[in-house]
């Protein structure tokens, strides 16, 4: 195991596309984001789960402890409706909080003229060595929640211990500073 | 009993207007507030209780359990004063939280020049099927705050089961992502 | 003693500061700064203390509890590395979260362009009658993040009981909504 490749744990939250009902498209969105976003070599662990919050926290726990990501991306179940514990479920398992991405992904949704962004619950924790982050379920919402919050995400990774991250200047802001030489 | 009528618990909290030292202002203006920003029908359930935690857990959990309500907001006691208990009041009570509701009233309001928006502990969140949003207590700070989140007001009540709320064009963005046709 | 003389805690966090590894830069900012904001009477009682959060915990019930302090700001310890845990010891002592702090703080740093800010763990609390503000380890990050709650910083000093504070118009733009005349 080459310990320098990045181990990006994406997990789609949704009744009805682990039913079957309908195809996944966040989990696709997430791995083309990151695709276009991300130089340095990756490779993606992809999760389909319902909307329950144990079954949930049971696969954020498996990518993070026993599979060894370093970065957790979810995606859908981030709203009001009773359905929706994606973030009770990240804040469940949390070793620590991680209020400014939720925070932000917020208010970019809201300069991008969506008001119902205040209702979204999505949030960023550190489950020891791992960063998991909440995205919504809809792919426009996810590339604009992704971009703002990319360039911070090779520092913070480097921080808990992770693998250095190369990003695509072209694509995200280069920001590293406390990458060591 | 319509179920199609929203049921609006309003609660100035306040030692003074409840000791009938001065008059209420701060639930008037919420009253008013919503008379011109919504279309579909509506009723106010009116409270006033005194700066005392337990007695405004005890008004939130009436009106939202027992009287219906699908929204209810509270005016006043939202500061950093050992008297100010209404975000205490409406954490303890709370299913769930709502962050974006606090960070968008206090950012808002810090747009508009006041800087000590920052101290305001103002927030939002679920009571099972109840909306609670904390306002301060001075009417042109309420007007500010209500301006920016009522856009996302009626998506919420229509996610957590309650009626579905029009809004006035005139006076409110309409923005309906989730309305069931 | 005069009660109206604004004690303020000055708390470095930091592993090699405290052993003497290199000179602490984060506390003489903080004073410097404070110097240039405040114009009425303040007297700075400084500490550094290693990033152990027991420890860092002592500190802040020390100058709250014992000495007195209306405001403790520390410097340093707040991002997501394992070692920084300033934010948890603030946490961990609070009477009270005023999350306006942190949330404005972080949108500051962004607007700055620094994308990192998002990592930040930044809070401020209020430990019964006393403020507690966390700011970053960096000079630069400690002048912008000051600048920026500095005009709340009297008003929450006066409502919870401590001396009145008058800041330099030069440097702070005053607001004083609450000062009893």
């Amino acid at each position: 195991m080459d310990s320098n490749i990045l181990k990006v744990g994406i997990v789609t939250v949704s009744d009805r596309a682990r039913r079957g009902e309908y195809e996944d498209k966040g989990g696709p969105a997430v791995v083309a984001e990151l695709t276009e976003a991300l130089r340095s070599p990756w490779e993606a662990i992809t999760r389909i789960v319902p909307d329950e919050q144990d079954l949930i926290e049971d696969a954020l726990k498996d990518l993070a402890d026993e599979l060894g990501c370093s970065l957790i991306i979810t995606t859908g179940g981030t709203g009001p409706a009773p359905r929706d514990v994606t973030p009770d479920a990240t804040h469940s398992i949390a070793t620590r909080e991680l209020p400014g991405f939720g925070e932000q992904m917020r208010a970019i949704s809201l300069k991008k003229g969506i008001p119902t962004a205040i209702l979204s619950r999505q949030c960023a924790v550190l489950r020891n060595s791992t960063l998991i982050i909440n995205l919504p379920g809809k792919p426009s919402a996810i590339s604009e929640c992704l971009e703002a919050v990319l360039p911070a995400i090779p520092d913070c990774i480097n921080l808990i211990g992770g693998p250095l991250v190369e990003t695509n200047p072209d694509k995200v802001r280069q920001f590293h500073p406390h990458k060591q030489h």
